[in-house]
């Protein structure tokens, strides 16, 4: 199977990006995870997109704030899918994020999930990866099940929660 | 080879969600493009997406203004992966369409282009498609050296063009 | 007495939407309240909008934060009138909440209340089932003189505290 | 059956809510409509709303851009319920008048729909009035169902558009 | 003197109304402080407001959270000036509360100073009382020198806090 | 009577301005209308407002766009209310302007009206000079029935129209 | 004299960015202009970056829209100021390209003037060049005051235009 | 070597303009740093700007919160450089700095950077005083490579705490 490549512009993006990990994990994707910055190391960015496809990856998912080129800037370099996570920072909620990985030109997208989204940003990887392999298809599909049937228990509990309101 | 659905919750979503059918026509993609709407037509919607996989189709597009809830919605039913548009609308600039479709909760992701960007959600389709093509990955590549190409024709009429200011 | 459903997205709204299960209780008014997903239980929601007048109910609350397509969704199934809560998140303090409830297409109203607004949402709903049932307006009526009194109430205790300013 | 009182902050705000006027017709619902003012004329607008219930009234809908009051004062006199139709203004595109009416205090709620949603608040006093209204009940519906053919057919129509793109 | 009345929404404003109340007293600038709510005691409100002026009013200060009304609907009933203060509230930031009341249509202004400005509302307050109190004009004067050297002192200590930054 | 100074940051300023002047007229109010900029003639500026008391002016309004510092710059060198227009520029419409016009530090409070608030800046210095002079107290009591006496012929105007929708 | 090197990202930036250029060529500052984008020619923006001191040039201007990581990539390649002006278009105003643009991470700063602000970039970077040489030091000197006298000019002007209002 | 000027508008943002100043004496960059206030000592800030060339300063950085007036201010008396830092305040995230700081209109810049970005304003300080000082471009360059290489070390770290995840 293709690996999922997940970058975060800072090692301080770990704890929002853990669950794409996690998800990816329990999928039993293969993956690599890197601290690159579009900024700080652009040419190892630049570098590892242009042979991510070669070194065997199928989707790359790019983390990061603020001003949050890493999406982008990978983007720029490659033909394989981007996903980009908008991590929520110290001011403007995430808004700055959001719009720097979403509103790209013409010709580059980013797959943009929601602010901190980092479970869908895996999830989003394994559908893309489940487009040629039946076995992924069908784990996503169970995971459906077990959400809705996760609903269903959450309403039982509830039954019993609200009589005491 | 997989089709792409490309979903618009209007009609009248067609002069932005044109530009996605002529990307997806120039690079021989099959597609198939329907009016379906989240709120008008939520059964059609419902049934369109979780028969989606077994009628041929690999990618989800679903393009809709305001309260968008059409990729929400499509992807509720599928593993697919779908990929939402948020439209511009005659009030807030698209933000808000923006932020109903990017905003997904975990376990539904919907990747999101930019605002109008439906150039760059056929790409994105393709570049997932492309993840077990060979041929369509070579044409996306292709394609990104006339990119390449274009800025640099671009900078020499610059060079002429400025000379006059 | 029609029958109010409240509707969560999740378990973890609940805190939000006690508040309009309370104001129900203190009206007398019957309710159901569900955790329910637009998103996670598609299915389970359009079907409970769509039996939704004939099982006994004449209002529907709905719940949910981030891209909150609950109301909308809900709505799309039924002729009743639903009444949306948006549901403060993690990040945007609430605004994706807002805009992917109130601003829905022609057709299809939800009938947004404040972010977090749940007892209002309860209030709203028990106006409109008062307007077959005067003993119900009536009670909205002493209420709203309860209001006002506690003003009032505050306005005196207020005297007092700003003398030690 | 009860009217729907429609009223507009200003005259100018006739092209908006002229929507609600015409769909309050189109289901024979009995309105009045008027210019009344938060600001202009407040004594007016709450000598209408405390008399709105005893001269026959089931709903209220206040249209108002800006600084949006409208809705918030005439709730404050009546227990019937108010819709709000936040109106765009010349700047911030309706945000203003958007927030100044959906986020009212606990105890006051304002039923608010889409910025300039004149028709969808017609279409939610319609659904309260229709709660105790059978025949206004069925009107919904079969609206609902002329809403889904409309879908339908503007599927058809773009069936043949798309081949010329 | 002219009084100066501040009104709040909700006693739970006292906190940010206090330094109104405060700034008042140290310019000896005779007030009445009172809860008042746009909402819940519209006649109280609309009644205080009309006789104002004849009770020895010179200025209005209402400070206000959410979808803020209460500046404009005392401005609604007076000639007097009226100063809005928009109070944070639990979401938004205030955001809402600033737009609530500075947005205010032709022909009823409200003055409106920062998000949570109470100081300054007080501060407006006594230079329009000044306009015809030199007394008073005076006392301004001297509190811009007392600002001035405040200003001068802290950048003395900031000379030795950052020796050892 | 004290003149009221109405000072724009530019000339590009005046079709928004030209409402205060007008409206300054009508009341018969003094006044000297000035394009002076915080940025561009700061010491001009300063001037200006250091000797604005003294020179017979007990009120100045000051309208600029973008990062609007013209009412900050004018307030901080004297004690009279200084009123904020901010003015809607070409991007951000008037957002910028108005939080730089509104969120004043302590101790130097800008009185602001809504973007492009020309009119009601006026008749907040007419309120203003109003608290010392009754005659004009009076005018504005008898426009405040005029307006009242509009709308009333603006809801008579409107039973016809509707007619015809 | 160093050049200015004026990066856009696209030629149809050019009617913002023309203004930049003129004002160089007003001063008699070298300069060269480029079409380079971060996304489509991401090889030949790094190279140029990495090489642009030694190529002769002091500062670099990058003008670009949207998600605008143009600013971004080139700090990120060399130690040269550099200045973003951040382009609207055709959605969200340039709130987008603002905040793309000024929320650099730490480590990598870029000079952000005003939503097309491309006069302002120009001037900020023959400030910049001005601090190792006088006579351009002394040329902004002299424009500072022909801006002055403009504004001067612009009043006088105004005088006569108020008297027909 | 010339000297930077740190300004902020209040002692209480040491906390962030802290990192300015340690950054510039990590590069052995003299500077001053004084508290100074556009709206409270406005005289003393103006002198300080008009005098900033002659005493020896080549770049000004001014923080400012809120309405931040600071940097134009500073920027409207003298033709050196002026870095704008918006510093987050109490409410709206520091949204309101960053609008009145970058902003500024045709022929007065401000060079912004990220809310709170203080490192980042005295690297751009840094950079232009190092277009004529070779020695401290050099430092940039090293500081430079420094980053590059803290990245690499952090994502060799990252690589062992995800083994635990």
């Amino acid at each position: 199977m293709k690996k999922v490549a997940v970058i975060m512009g800072s090692k301080s993006d770990l704890p929002v990006v853990a669950k794409a990990i996690k998800t990816l994990k329990s999928f039993g994707v293969p993956y690599e995870a890197h601290v690159m910055s579009a900024h700080r190391t652009p040419d190892a960015s630049a570098e590892f997109s242009k042979n991510a496809k070669e070194n065997g990856f199928g989707v790359i998912i790019a983390a990061a704030g603020k001003a949050a080129h890493l999406g982008g800037v990978l983007a720029a370099h490659t033909t394989l899918p981007v996903i980009g996570i908008p991590v929520k920072s110290s001011t403007l909620d995430g808004l700055d994020a959001l719009l720097a990985t979403v509103q790209m030109p013409s010709g580059i997208p980013v797959a943009t999930v929601a602010i901190d989204g980092a479970e869908n940003a895996a999830l989003l990887a394994i559908q893309m990866l489940s487009l040629s392999d039946d076995a992924l298809a069908q784990k996503l599909a169970e995971e459906k099940v077990k959400m809705n049937n996760n609903i269903l228990s959450a309403d039982n509990e509830l039954q019993k929660e609200i009589e005491s309101l």
